[in-house]
């Protein structure tokens, strides 16, 4: 196969990051380009502009993705795609999202230098509002079909947010439900990503090859005791509410630490009537989240936590509703990707592991449709969605490199 | 001594109680008659024609604090004090406060149709606002020199409403500061009241003799951790701000049983931030409050509960910090007047036993200036600020028969 001394042209990529990172720049050196904002039109344009200085045909869908693309010389073949996302959080960092398209447009530049043909059609793309600051993963979910007229009447960030933003970058409602392209025409998707963690670091790994992006679920718990005075209401008699709460949520930590690694759980929120000093709690609603990999894990964890509850429940003399919240299924990679990518990293001589994303990315909404997976590189000290956000060079440099062989492996 | 087969008349005692209760009365059998309120004002101008239409000398004073009085021949007398409020919480009961001084009244008409004279004037006395509608405990702290022009400032009620109740009784701020009497006028104050638990009902006990008013402290304990997204974060490496206060709350609860009974323990609130889903909760605020008989041991159980937060926080990686709040130092009852009760109970044939009151009462506004005791009836079910409040007839006339022989013995 030819190609395997190919690599990026470092310098050249480390230049785009920098370059980007000043538009919606802050003055600690973060980034702050949520969708749709005019710092993310800036952005935008500036992408296309290094797009089309480099020769590429350029392409913007009714959701606003946006491609670069390197044309097979067959019309028919199938597009392999590789990206991620330009927008970010509000004060953010400069590699979240940013480094999977600069890394993908550097491949698509270094195998054009280097004169490869390939059998399919490879295209750098950039997803619209990745991050949910209007409406979570719109340009991936429009994309693959998974947008319906009514998520427009209830985007997250508010209809007048949405409405504006489509304006801005003159998308229309049909246009955004008419972005689905057929998965027959995909040959796959490719996304090169920041881990947001501490796991590479923390092992000396220079690359992770994500397995399944974690599902979600999450519930109230509302724990049902009997207000009363706290001061002439003996402590064995009482039914206090946040006690159950209380006993539930350190005992979940225990039990998921010991029983569901890497899952994780996490109760965020507790709200206590009557709430006051002088009132024992007669009420303590809990906000139950928990992640992992495969539907088998979280209905395990989801059994093996409502049973806690109850137990807590009962050990205060409380009742114990459930109140469902959102489910948001795990995605599972391909193997042939997530085999790809561990055949190219081995190849480099780079260091990798199997592990889970327990963020969310365009790479679980593009898996539904054509074989995905994800690579990571490490994030110093783990930090993410934040302006201390940093990957050294080398590591940027290294997970370029991997996603070229990878897209070199997936299209040969 | 004369008159210990002197008796209450059970029926016109609870006539009275049952006529009381329409004033304010809701439909499902409890009664609201906050302080100052219309209803409160009913309430007073029927305690008024009670007593003068009984021929008793009626006496208002600057706070507002009503009295029907017995004078005794000698005019320099000091006066014995029995009594208790006529004002509830809303949607109270009819019990609370009203028993105290309508069992007061009765004893006074029981000793002047008996032709009893005393050495000492007595006095059946209503307190304005012992449960704090507008200003807690404004007509014993007013009596007894405890209140203050900043007081005035600053009522628990908001200031509009203290400004509007004075103006509808007719009460000014100078009346008020100036309503204090001098502690060598008086020769103590007993109050009968409903017990507002369960211990009596438990035991099978007809009278409480409270030996203290427990003394209240309270905190905020501030857990600080680090505000982390609940997917990214492993389990191991959170510094989980809510784990603290949920470990210090079930912990709080068994050291005070364990160590500090019948002393007790409320978390009655908690505020979690940032308080979402998805993010390990960075602060947990969580409000403290303990209460019991002496300051010996508020001392004790402050020391441990602030050495179990410190453990808690250590335990979950957080730091601790501890924002003062309110303290109430205990008031100890007078023994004279404690053992007056037991005396007269047990020489009624009445089963009794020493306890401690959990909630505020104007006899501990009393205890500082005045030799005072409170003696309790039982609540059945320990209901209290509740329509289904409900003392016994035969609890009521034993309680009454126990306040008039207790002040015959103070009085001798």
């Amino acid at each position: 196969m030819q190609g395997m001394k190919l690599r990026i042209n470092a310098a050249r990529l480390l230049a785009d990051i920098e370059a980007l990172a000043q538009i919606g720049g802050t003055p600690d050196g973060g980034v702050s380009r949520p969708a749709l904002s005019p710092a993310d039109l800036e952005g935008r344009a500036w992408f296309r502009g290094r797009a089309e200085g480099d020769g590429f045909e350029w392409r913007q869908d009714g959701a606003g993705n946006l491609s670069a693309v390197l044309r097979a010389s067959d019309p028919s073949a199938p597009t392999l795609l590789a990206g991620s996302h330009l927008d970010t959080v509000p004060d953010g960092g400069r590699f979240d999202g940013a480094l999977g398209v600069l890394a993908a447009l550097e491949a698509l530049r270094t195998l054009r230098e280097a004169g490869v043909r390939l059998p399919v059609h490879l295209e750098a793309i950039a997803f619209t509002d990745e991050e949910g600051h209007v409406l979570g993963l719109l340009g991936s979910r429009a994309l693959t079909g998974q947008i319906t007229p009514e998520d427009l009447e209830r985007p997250r960030g508010g209809r007048a947010a949405l409405a504006d933003g489509m304006q801005r970058l003159g998308l229309t409602r049909e246009g955004i439900l008419a972005a689905r392209r057929r998965p027959e025409s995909l040959a796959g998707y490719v996304e090169l990503h920041i881990e947001q963690g501490r796991r590479l670091e923390d092992a000396g790994i220079d690359i992770g090859v994500v397995t399944a992006i974690v599902g979600i679920r999450s519930c109230w718990l509302r724990f049902v005791g009997q207000a009363a005075h706290a001061g002439t209401t003996p402590m064995p008699d009482r039914a206090d509410a946040l006690l159950g709460a209380a006993d539930f949520a350190t005992r979940a930590r225990a039990l998921v630490m010991a029983r569901f690694a890497p899952g994780v759980v996490n109760c965020g929120q507790v709200c206590v009537a009557p709430g006051a000093f002088n009132i024992v709690p007669g009420e303590a609603r809990l906000a139950l989240e928990f992640r992992h990999g495969a539907d088998a894990d979280l209905d395990a964890m989801e059994s093996a936590l409502l049973a806690l509850a109850a137990e807590s429940a009962q050990r205060y003399r409380l009742k114990l509703e459930v109140e469902p919240g959102e489910r948001c299924a795990p995605a599972l990679m391909h193997e042939s990707v997530t085999a790809a990518i561990e055949g190219a990293a081995a190849e480099l001589g780079l260091s990798h592991t199997r592990l889970l994303s327990f963020a969310g990315h365009d790479a679980q909404v593009m898996s539904a449709v054509t074989p995905t997976a994800m690579l990571f590189v490490p994030s110093q000290g783990g930090m993410s969605h934040n302006p201390r956000e940093f990957t050294t060079p080398g590591d940027v440099v290294n997970g370029a490199n991997v996603l070229l062989h990878t897209l070199l492996k997936l299209a040969f």
